[in-house]
């Protein structure tokens, strides 16, 4: 592989800077700690030599361009709740915060779309929407996010099942080009066939082709109602086995997660808080499906729950509870949406794998990944998305060393994407591939996409200076 | 821009293809005029040197192999309904018909997506999936073209107001590439962040970056009942005024679409039926909308008609048509199905625009494109998809010499795409670009997005050999 020179930044460059960007410019012992990192720091920290807060496309654009000039890296980062290293500047230069471009513009209600900065979090936007009478679908388990990192990733969360991923939001965006040249890709249309889709190349490319300077997105009519289920199972085969149906039956939940009762309980003792069932009739309850459906009105509401609750106590459920008051739906979802944090709180040593499968073989595969656990000194908790196949699967250490931590995950890792191959799944559902999965992702595209993956990068960034050492290119 | 010189296909190379796929392989005389151009003959017609009946995607790969070592053009055709002049062999060389392939491969009930080869005619995959209680839910108004040739233009269709376009129904699929590789992209999932998307970029790339050979389509439970209204209004303007009602009031329907009075004439004057209202309450009916709602009961679609009913006659609808039967269902869509067969069969020279606006400035753009028809020689007729935006706008003349007509077409296409890009719109909704738009295309996203397209136009296929001089390679 072609060999890249970077230079380190010159004073002359943050003079410049400055002069662009006065006041937003930060370095050396100016910048906090946490921007050496994502969320999954065992992919490795390294610090920026300069950070400068976002502020607009222009400007950015002004500033990309001197990069480029002086072969200097530039990472494009939102709020770093990233799970693969992706906002991580491994090879120094100016580390982009799109955080602080976090401006909601304008929405259109005449064409049902919203025009944000990319800082905005996930959250706000979904209070302002929702304050509109509107929803925005993609909801990713992180509230905290960044759109832009969204968008950069894919993100998918628990409404992927009714209502697809970011990808089917994304109308259209402002790029700043790793030349720096501004680029507008889409619009505010919902059908086109006008050449090459740049926009779809853009989403999920973590950053690696071009910073998302500004963002339209669609929405879509709050659905009025909403109920969620909390259906306790006796273990995990059967629990996922009851997903096929719910689907058999055209049911159309909004929601489909499952989870393990491990991950429950350690949720729950994050939280101070028990919601969900241990032991019913007698049985250990050993797994969980949580299901939302939404709707116009609660009658409708109810009577699908009806159906819902048939298809699944006939399928091995122990039981059905409705949580149906906006306390009850808080609770119930409180302990799925904290799980990372809950496993964050009592683990020393994490990572992760974030593989999708087709939904008939999340089963198997399952059960496949619990039977390895006796073969390494980590634990495995798992939990995911039961209607989409997309699995989170958590290796979490207290007693290990790094050293032998890593070494056992990799071998894990190697073992269980293989099998997810086999299932005929992908390497990641939603969280990307960024520096930490590139291996992964090699061993199982082959060397041929692999190759137009690396030829497009060159396409758009000759120089190699946008978030260099990510996805498919390793330095 | 870099030169390409192509070779011609050698009696060698014709004996190598024949030992491949015997009995498959026609040349010369042996070849039907039809393969010289697709249903806009405007934009030049060719023969290609070779037609090789498309049968495995081992086959096609071990041709395309030669053709590459050879430096000869492949252009992979599939039933040649294509509007654009993108599977027209503009450079000689070998065209593989693809139509050929055309078997539905597998349902898969459990993760409802069917396998399918890139062949299979639309209306074929669409009556199959009925039987099955599914729906493939694209419905381009040209049933009888490939799914291969869909999703290389991703065509939208009627129904993509509800349900999206072709894009979104496509999960995976195999594909051959420039060099003779053969890729899979994709898998039967929903979700996926697994490096850039190389199927996203494959879908409405019009067989410039490789040839589909097979299919993973999504497929949904087919809703149980549908309605159909004829809403006539006395002019274009109110016509085009009550969607974004419509949108307002949440109704949501499955398609809904505009067409002025004298493409309905034209159409039922080629159908030999009359179902559309020409006068009422004394008033010249000028337009109509054409919409559909689906749902799972009659009582529903009864209540959304009342509320559709209520909207619209607000509006400055003059009245509600509504057809619940099989029958007239079947007789208000065949007078939209056939617009194109209608105005082909009634017109000598024929250009068309099939721009894409957002939905609130339809009558904005109609109006402004209809002004325009007194300095021109040619007839303009217009139909399109209210509620995409998506507009179909034909120049018709039978008593112009062709030269003329071109001349006079490109005059008016210039201003029009330009009025397209002021009203935010995009060149193309789902017909594509291929040799026929690539000029319109250059001035509309301009030098930098060109220069990104044709960068990974040469990834894909570093000797240029794959469907030459289409959509931003102009040789």
């Amino acid at each position: 592989m072609e060999e890249f020179v970077y230079n380190k930044v010159s004073p002359e460059m943050i003079e410049a800077f400055q002069a662009i960007v006065p006041g937003k410019v930060h370095v050396n012992g100016d910048i906090n700690e946490d921007y050496s990192h994502d969320e999954m720091p065992i992919y490795g920290k390294a610090m920026p030599e300069v950070v400068i807060d976002g502020t607009t496309t222009e400007d950015i654009a002004k500033i990309v361009k001197i990069c480029y000039e002086n072969s200097v890296p530039v990472i494009p980062r939102g709020a770093g709740t990233g799970l693969t290293g992706a906002a991580v500047a491994l090879h120094g230069g100016v580390l982009i915060d799109m955080s602080k471009m976090n401006k909601i513009l304008e929405y259109d209600m005449e064409n049902m779309v919203v025009r944000v900065e990319p800082g905005v979090l996930l959250n706000d936007l979904a209070e302002d929407a929702r304050k509109k009478g509107l929803l925005y679908p993609p909801d990713p388990g992180e509230k905290f996010a960044t759109l832009g990192g969204n968008v950069a990733t894919n993100a998918g969360g628990m409404r992927a099942v009714k209502y697809g991923c970011t990808r089917d939001y994304v109308r259209a965006m402002t790029v700043v080009l790793p030349t720096g040249e501004i680029v507008k890709m889409g619009a505010t249309v919902s059908k086109t066939s006008s050449g090459y889709s740049l926009l779809n190349l853009m989403i999920g490319s973590e950053g690696t082709l071009g910073i998302i300077t500004e963002l339209t997105l669609k929405v879509i009519p709050a659905p009025k109602e909403t109920i969620s289920l909390i259906i306790p199972f006796e273990n995990l085969e059967e629990c996922i086995g009851a997903v096929p149906r719910l689907f058999m039956a055209h049911l159309q939940p909004q929601a489909l997660e499952f989870m393990e009762k491990e991950i429950i309980y350690a949720s729950e003792r994050y939280l101070g808080k028990s919601v969900f069932p241990k032991e019913l009739e007698g049985i250990d309850i050993g797994a969980y499906l949580l299901v939302t459906f939404d709707g116009e009105d609660m009658d409708g509401l109810e009577e699908l729950t009806e159906q819902a609750a048939e298809v699944v106590l006939e399928a091995g459920a122990i039981d059905v509870l409705v949580a149906d008051t906006p306390a009850k739906k808080k609770d119930a979802w409180a302990a799925r949406n904290t799980f990372l944090e809950a496993i964050e709180a009592e683990t020393k040593l994490l990572d992760e794998c974030d593989v999708v499968v087709p939904v008939n073989r999340i089963a198997e595969y399952l059960t496949f990944v619990k039977s390895l656990e006796d073969q390494y000194d980590f634990q495995i908790k798992s939990f995911g998305h039961a209607g989409d196949g997309n699995l989170h699967i958590y290796t979490c250490a207290n007693d290990m060393d790094e050293e032998t931590f890593k070494r056992q995950v990799d071998d894990f890792m190697k073992i269980i994407y293989k099998k997810a191959a086999e299932c005929g799944g992908l390497i990641s559902g939603e969280h990307g591939i960024g520096s930490g999965k590139m291996a992964y992702l090699n061993d199982y595209v082959g060397e041929t996409s692999m190759r137009l993956m690396r030829g497009i990068k060159q396409v758009f960034d000759p120089k190699m200076i946008l978030n260099p050492g990510k996805i498919c290119y390793k330095l």
